[in-house]
């Protein structure tokens, strides 16, 4: 069943081509048009046989009836400006960036005519390798997608939309407001980031630490893995959801100092309450059924 | 080829009941005692024919040439002292602590006759479950040992720990400074532990996050996984280990605040070099090969 008759990808990277894969594999698209700025991320989908044409973002404006954009957050943006004009009036667009408000903002204020066929989407997927080479047609398999329509996302956009998602397994969450979306995830994937290559820093000023990592145990690997991960794409996330990151990492201080006071206190049964509460607490999380 | 003729057990849960079973299982034990002040883990150990008998600490001490602590931390100089008057003299004891500085001073202050046989021992291996139930004789397989020894620990006496460790399949390291040891996990265990309770806490007391938890993804579930641990073992961790640990919460804060500065001032490349290094550094680990 063709769902898709000319579908375009700009930014040929983990998560573009693991949407590309995915719905290829349904065989629900017909013809697949791609552009990076990395010639090289274009070769290897061609010579993978992904793709049936190398193009440009105007020309995939012109032709393509759904268009994904999956470019590093901050370059969204320069891509919407570029497709904003030339775009098909029958065209769906999403993109798959983790923060919202600045290309929503933009959005509103620019090119308000994209309102009807830009749908933001949010996967929460990834992998500890970036690029093509690590494409994946199941890396949305009972994962979480946060789409975040405008109010005049006409509804068969949405359901289209939606249905895309779910026929790539993933678990679809609408959220009305793109603030909402961009503070909640502050909290539960920036700020982690932020921290654990914070504390990467602070081992790695210290050369009795720095040069004993090794002995850090399994809390120590999964505590600090997400320091791992691509600094270009971490870069454009603090960048684009910067104030609401920074309030956050002032909330968090507040309660890294009241839990110093506890152990600075020495008070048993305070501690244990608040370990008790939070252990509870992590342990409920079913964000992920493996 | 039995190392160990009388083996005492004080402490029957995950760390303990591990070790026990891998020494049986390479036939290096004859016969094995347990204490535990939770009579439910002794009936476990009993019922699944780890154990031959149960018995008393004192009985331990006078019977046994091989003594394992495996109590939680701060029970450990309870043990000590209950251990001290009446230990065979030829009996090796160990600990499998994860701070050393508060028992090795209790010792050399109260009871320096146990230097030339106590042996201080961490493994750095856990699991994320406690208790006999999650034992397994492979838990220490390719996982890092560290051993401080006092400065009159005899040498065989330290070969034969070393031995025991070796044939569990674990890594053993030396450290001649307890002072040292207990830095360097404040640094790569308490202080991350410390960390990712402080940062559950912050999302506790923030509706909006709390009750979109599950939203978090695979970042989220490794970051604050240790966040679910025992409160009773991590609370004798943070109070047996406290004033380091505090060292090391003021210092980490210290790098907190100057990372928040680079967000701050938007510096892209300051970030980016900042991300760069820190991923370099923890990607650099090789401290668990699975």
């Amino acid at each position: 069943m063709t769902m898709i008759k000319n579908l375009g990808l700009i930014g040929v990277g983990l998560i573009g081509t693991s949407v590309l894969l995915g719905l290829s594999k349904k065989n629900l698209v017909s013809r697949v048009y791609v552009y990076d700025t990395n010639s090289e991320n274009i070769d290897y989908a061609i010579k993978e046989g992904w793709v049936d044409e190398k193009s440009t973002i105007d020309e995939i404006a012109k032709k393509c009836d759904f268009v994904i954009i999956a470019t590093p957050t901050k370059a969204i943006i320069n891509v919407l400006k570029q497709l904003a004009y030339n775009l098909n009036p029958n065209a769906t667009v999403i993109d798959v960036g983790s923060t919202k408000a600045e290309i929503i903002t933009y959005t509103l204020q620019n090119f308000p005519h994209l309102k009807s066929c830009f749908v933001p989407c949010h996967p929460i997927a990834g992998w500890h390798t970036n690029g093509p080479h690590s494409a994946n047609p199941n890396l949305f398999v009972n994962r979480n997608i946060v789409i975040t329509p405008f109010n005049e996302t006409p509804s068969e956009r949405l359901e289209f939309v939606k249905k895309l998602w779910d026929l790539l397994g993933a678990k679809v969450n609408l959220m009305t407001s793109f603030e909402q979306h961009d503070k909640i995830f502050s909290a539960l994937s920036h700020l982690p980031h932020f921290i654990a290559s914070s504390y990467m820093e602070y081992l790695m000023k210290n050369v009795h630490f720095r040069d004993n990592i090794d002995l850090g145990g399994t809390g120590f690997r999964d505590f600090s893995r997400i320091a791992g991960g691509s600094a270009q794409v971490w870069t454009d996330i603090f960048l684009s959801n910067r104030d609401v990151l920074l309030e956050q990492i002032s909330n968090f201080e507040t309660h890294l100092n009241m839990m110093r006071e506890f152990i600075d206190s020495g008070d048993k049964l305070k501690i244990m309450d608040w370990l008790e509460r939070t252990s509870k607490l992590r342990n409920s999380w079913k964000g992920i059924i493996e």
